[in-house]
This record gives structure tokens, C-alpha cells and sequence, in this order.
């Protein structure tokens, strides 16, 4: 399977163990360096100017960066170790991997480093199709109402639904997708084994269950309040857009909402009562922002599809009409069983194509809302 | 004083008996003839194209309009009969006279051919600083509350309310700028004796008493259902926006809303809960006509105010700094005693101008919220 070469998982691995996301120093150095290179330098003892490139010497703080890596060295995993987790159910996820969302380069320099992963949902596709729904923890009756509604009309219509894992809102959004058996994506802010609130830990399992657990923090690290705001960006890179149901002035979501912005990935907000501070920060982001204001899935969608897709939805047609995809994806979709389904052996002789072709075909026509996984392997999605 | 002639006083008032407000034809008509003209050509019974200028000739369904207004020329009342209403209170304005707002010649040839107005305020003056509230008859404790709110708090600080006098939100509007001793302007869509909604008269009497109602209709004229909406074209013209604070999605309000976004006056709409059908329509023009999503009183001042003023306001300034006064402007507010008050003859001998230009000053200034008016004449305005 192609991906990141084991050298640089390897070296990957331990940055993430030695420098915080968000890390201003490292996002620039691996723009010229690559990361086994880095942690050849690190391990040398020497100074980072002896052994880097000469383009790494000139990115500002980075003998200070060093020292701060260098201090954690002795945090960085045991090959075994590292074997450990993947043997209770983590994996790695690094830039290149199929499964690494393209979304997530769009952060920059600010692209995680790696992305460790619990789930059975394939995080490339479910971001495919995706909203990011945030909000504040301290939500109303009526804010976890109508954000669980809207995650389930969401997740009905095949669009999975990207979260923090907080209590409140962020609770409510990814209870509304499993309820309705859709893809949910919870992006903690602190190492997957910590699983912090603790207080959802089986919503957590619930999740890994029928969706995706994400962190950038290694697997036992507890989380720090900076962490919250610095995983936000990786909720608003990951998605189509991103929805706040209800959030205060000043409120962490809208560190989220700004993210999007940043990204110019839509932004919307769902209107609240006046009366309500856990509204407020929605009107002001509607008002100073030009988040567009929200009321039910439908306007969601509208929104977050390409033009004239969202229509399409309304006219309760397929998000995608089938003439519009490329002729080998069109085989494989002819080739799928309607009701029953099928495995990817099947369909890739139906179709005519190799059994890779037809599994990542099979992926991306899932994306696009057009199959879904069952027992026997894959079925044609009811779209009425 | 100057103003309308007496001749075209007579006439104005007389079509305004045979044509109903929003007759396409006899708009287009004023733009060629005079009022009195178009009287004598009605009277003369001879058809419309023997009697009338050549431009209006050529107006589409004039002679179709010509039968409909003499149809009921009965009905104009005698000159006793006019002189009787003025008797109790009701004044008739016409384009022209100094009390005729300047803002309704934005209508065009939809401009009203009069107005019978019954209160005790100046309604150029008052809506020279307005603001328009609308909503659903049928609104929520929520709306009604916040609309009241919202409604004080503009007359607190120098905003006069225009509504139109129906039951739910237009009657929180006005009481809630009643109640702050504030100007308020109720837009009838029937004549001012008739008072639609007749459980309304006590308001009617309050708003007349600090404000003034308005009609373009006669004042006997009961009112039409098609001449509820034609009237709210009034409403958004008269003043320097319209915040629509409760309207269900086919909510008369909503097109008041449309007149105003016609008229490219600032449109705005108070949100509220999704789950509330008396708020879809404010949401639904926050996104799709792009109505500004306003919370309280402070959001509307700063989007109504010309550039910069609003933000004055939230600095807790006088709205408009004294230094941007005119030299005559400055020296009558200059003259104006601040606490006890004074009259406007002691106040143009202090200014060392005559009385006529001391009050046109005034008006002026109690209209940008320098001075207002006290048991004495007028006072300067507590600006803090």
C-alpha cells in the first residue's frame, strides 16, 4: 500500500511525541527538512545549525525549539511500544497515507505533523462529505435540540458529522449522527488512551464504533487548555463547513468559526433567541462575520455543496447525478448489487476492473452518497 | 407658512376620496397634470382625452381609471365637511408642505397624493431619526418582549418608532416607545376616524397624544385587505430602516420588508428560536436578502446611523458632535437653556436671530437629538 515511508512514520511518530501541535517552528522546518532528518539532528545532541540544511538554520526560534524538543527526547516510544497501541486498536495516519484527509493541507504549515486514529470509518472519505458542528459546552435545552436534530438529518443524507467531543453541543452533534447510524469524526484536543472527558467514554467507543476518533497528541497525553483552541483548526480544515448551533461572546467555537473563515471554508450559524447568551456569539458572527444563518440541514447543505448540488438535494434527487461521474466509476456503480450488496471481489469482475480500482472506486462513489457498506460488503444507497 | 397652494389642497384631497392609495394610474398622471386639473377634467364629465394635456393621454387604462374615479365623485366631501375633521384634530398634508416627510418622494410615482395625519408631533421631524418595526399580528411572548425592548430603548435615545398600528409585534413598537416617552407613528391602512383595529382606540388616542397616526386614506374610509400591504410601502419609506422582529415566512411584514429593500433603505430582522415558525421569516431574509441579523437597539442605531454616528452612539456621544453644526444651527442650541428651558422667542433673541429661522432650527435639532421639547419650549437633551 503506498504512504508515508516507514523511516518517516517512524521519525513522525516521535516529533509528535517532542513538539506540541501547533508548534511554531516545526510547521517551517519541515517544509525543508524531512523529518527523519530532524530527528537525526535532534538525536545527535549537536546543535540544530550543525547538522540542518542551511534553509532550516534561518526559521526564527528554532535554537529554542530545539532545546524544548530535545528536553522530551526520553519521551519518545519504544518501537514496541508504538506496536502496543496499534494492537488495541490505534493507528498512525501521516501526510500521503490513503486514508490522510487532502483537506488538512490546506493548513500550511499548520498541517498536523500526524494523526493517530481510532474507528472503523475511513476519515479520507468521511471528510469528503462532511460539516463540522461546534458549539458551546455550557448549551441550552433548546441548542442540543436542534443541533442533534440537524446532525441526524445530516448523517441521513450521507454526510458525516465532525466534532470535539465536548460535553454539550459537540456531545449533542455526533449523539444526532449515530442515531441515525451516520459517520461521526470526534477530534479530541488531548492523546486518544487519555480519551478526555472522561465522561464520554462510551460515547467515544460509540463513536469508534461506527465513525472516527482523531487526535494529534500522542495516544496517552492529557490535555492543556491551549490544546482546545489549537485542535480547532483541525476541525475547520477537516470538513466542507463548519455550523456553530450556539455559543457564547466568547465562546472556543468561535475560535473554530474563525478557522473556517481563515480557510474561506463556509461558515454558518444557527440563530438563537435574543435572550440567550449561548446565542449571542451566532447572531455576532451572522452580523460581523457573514456566517450565514442556518435554520435546518437543508439550508446546511445548500451551502456546503458544490453549485447546484445542494438543489439537486432539495429536489430529493441523488447529490450527484450519475452521468456526471468519469466512466470507470460509472461501471463500478452499475456493477454494485442494488439490495442486497456485495463484496469488492464481485463488483470488480462485474465491472470489468481490478480489484484495487473497484475498492477505490467503492470509496469515493461511498463519498459521494452513492453506495454504503452492509453485511456483505457493499450495496447500492437508497437516495429517495 | 408655505406649502401646497389652497387649489391644489382642494384637489389633493378630493382624489384622495376617488382613487384608492396605489392607483397605477394616477401616479403617472401627477408626474404631467396638476392636481386641480385632473379635478376639473373629472368634473367636466367630458372623456378623460378631450380635457386633459396631451402626456396624459398616453397613460395606460387612463380612461378606465377616469370611469373609476367618477364613479365616485359623490363621495368627495364638501368644503364644510373638511373643515368638520379639521375640527377634531385631523390636519391633511400634502407634498410640499413643510411637514411633508422628504423621504416619501423615494416612493416615485407610488408617493401618497396626501396624508391625514392626527397627534401632536412633527412627522418630518420624527422620521427624520426613525425606524421602522414590523411583525407578525400573531407574535410570541418572545417577540413581544424584545420588540418593546428594543422599541424604548431607541426612543431613549432620540429615535422615533414608526409601525402600523395592528395587533402583536406594530403595538409592542409603539408601546414600547410609549412607555419610554418617546415619538412613535402609527401608519393606518384605513381612514383615522374609522381607527382599525378598533380595540386599538385607547392606543390610537396615547399615540396622537405623543406622536402622530397617519392614513392616506380618507378619514371614514374602512380599511381593505389589499390596502395593508400597499400602506407598508409607507411604513419602509418613512423612515431610515426596517427591522422586521417577528414574521412567520408569509407574513405581511415581510413585505414591508421588500418595500424597504426596494427602496435600498437599511433592512434588518431580529432572529429568534429555529424551532419557531413566527421567526422563519427573519431568518429566511437574514439569508437570502441579506437583511443584518440585529440583536438589541444598539445594532440597529449603528446600521441606520450615516457612517461613523453609530459608533458615536456606543461611545455613549451625542450623535452628532456640535462641531459639525452650522454656525446659525450652533448658536441657536448655544441659546437654548439647558435644564429649566426656554421659549422659542427668548431663544432667538439670545441666538440674535428672528423666530422663524430659531424654529426651524429647533425642529432640526430636536430631530438630531440636541434639544427636545419641555413644558417651558425646549430644552438641551441629556446626551449621556
Amino acid at each position: 500500500m503506498s504512504g508515508a515511508s516507514l523511516p518517516e512514520r517512524v521519525a513522525r511518530a516521535a516529533l509528535s511525541f517532542l513538539a506540541e501541535p501547533g508548534d511554531p517552528a516545526l510547521g517551517p522546518l519541515l517544509r525543508c527538512c524531512e523529518p527523519a532528518e530532524i530527528m537525526a539532528a535532534l538525536s545527535s545532541g549537536d546543535d540544530a545549525g550543525t547538522v540542518l540544511p542551511a534553509a532550516g538554520r534561518d526559521i526564527p526560534g528554532i535554537g529554542q525549539a530545539f532545546r524544548r524538543w530535545r528536553a522530551r527526547l526520553d519521551q519518545v516510544p519504544s518501537p514496541a511500544r508504538l506496536s502496543a497501541w496499534e494492537g488495541i486498536g490505534l493507528r498512525q495516519l501521516c501526510p500521503g497515507d490513503p486514508e490522510w484527509p487532502a483537506r488538512l493541507d490546506d493548513l500550511g504549515e499548520a498541517r498536523p505533523v500526524v494523526l493517530w486514529l481510532r474507528g472503523s470509518a475511513d476519515l479520507r472519505h468521511a471528510c469528503l462529505r462532511s460539516v463540522s458542528m461546534v458549539g458551546s459546552r455550557a448549551s441550552t435545552a433548546y441548542g442540543n435540540h436542534i443541533c442533534a436534530e440537524m446532525a441526524a438529518a445530516l448523517a441521513e443524507r450521507g454526510w458525516a458529522v465532525i466534532s470535539g467531543g465536548a460535553f454539550g453541543i459537540d456531545a449533542a452533534a455526533h449523539r444526532g449522527a449515530l442515531g441515525a447510524e451516520g459517520v461521526t469524526v470526534a477530534v479530541l484536543a488531548g492523546g486518544l488512551s487519555y480519551a478526555y472527558p472522561r465522561g464520554h467514554h462510551e460515547l467515544f467507543a460509540a463513536i469508534a464504533a461506527q465513525g472516527v476518533v482523531v487526535s494529534e497528541w500522542p495516544p496517552d497525553r492529557a490535555p492543556t487548555r491551549p490544546g482546545f483552541l489549537v485542535r480547532n483548526r483541525v476541525i475547520a480544515a477537516l470538513s466542507c463547513g463548519t455550523v456553530v448551533v450556539e455559543a457564547a461572546m466568547r465562546s472556543g467555537a468561535l475560535s473554530t468559526a474563525r478557522h473556517a473563515r481563515d480557510l474561506c471554508r463556509p461558515l454558518m450559524a444557527v440563530p438563537g433567541p435574543v435572550t440567550s447568551d449561548t446565542s449571542a456569539g451566532c447572531h455576532e458572527i451572522i452580523r460581523e462575520w457573514g456566517a450565514v444563518c442556518v435554520t435546518g440541514a437543508q439550508d446546511v447543505i445548500e451551502h456546503v455543496s458544490p453549485v447546484g448540488e445542494g438543489l439537486g438535494a432539495r429536489r430529493r434527487g441523488p447529490y450527484c447525478p450519475r452521468d456526471r461521474l468519469d466512466p470507470v466509476s460509472a461501471a463500478v456503480l452499475e456493477a454494485v448489487p442494488a439490495r442486497a450488496g456485495g463484496g469488492p471481489a464481485v463488483i470488480a469482475a462485474a465491472a470489468g476492473v481490478d480489484l484495487d480500482t473497484a475498492i477505490g472506486c467503492l470509496g469515493a462513489l461511498a463519498a459521494a452518497g452513492f453506495v454504503e457498506r452492509c453485511a456483505r460488503g457493499w450495496r447500492v444507497r437508497n437516495m429517495a
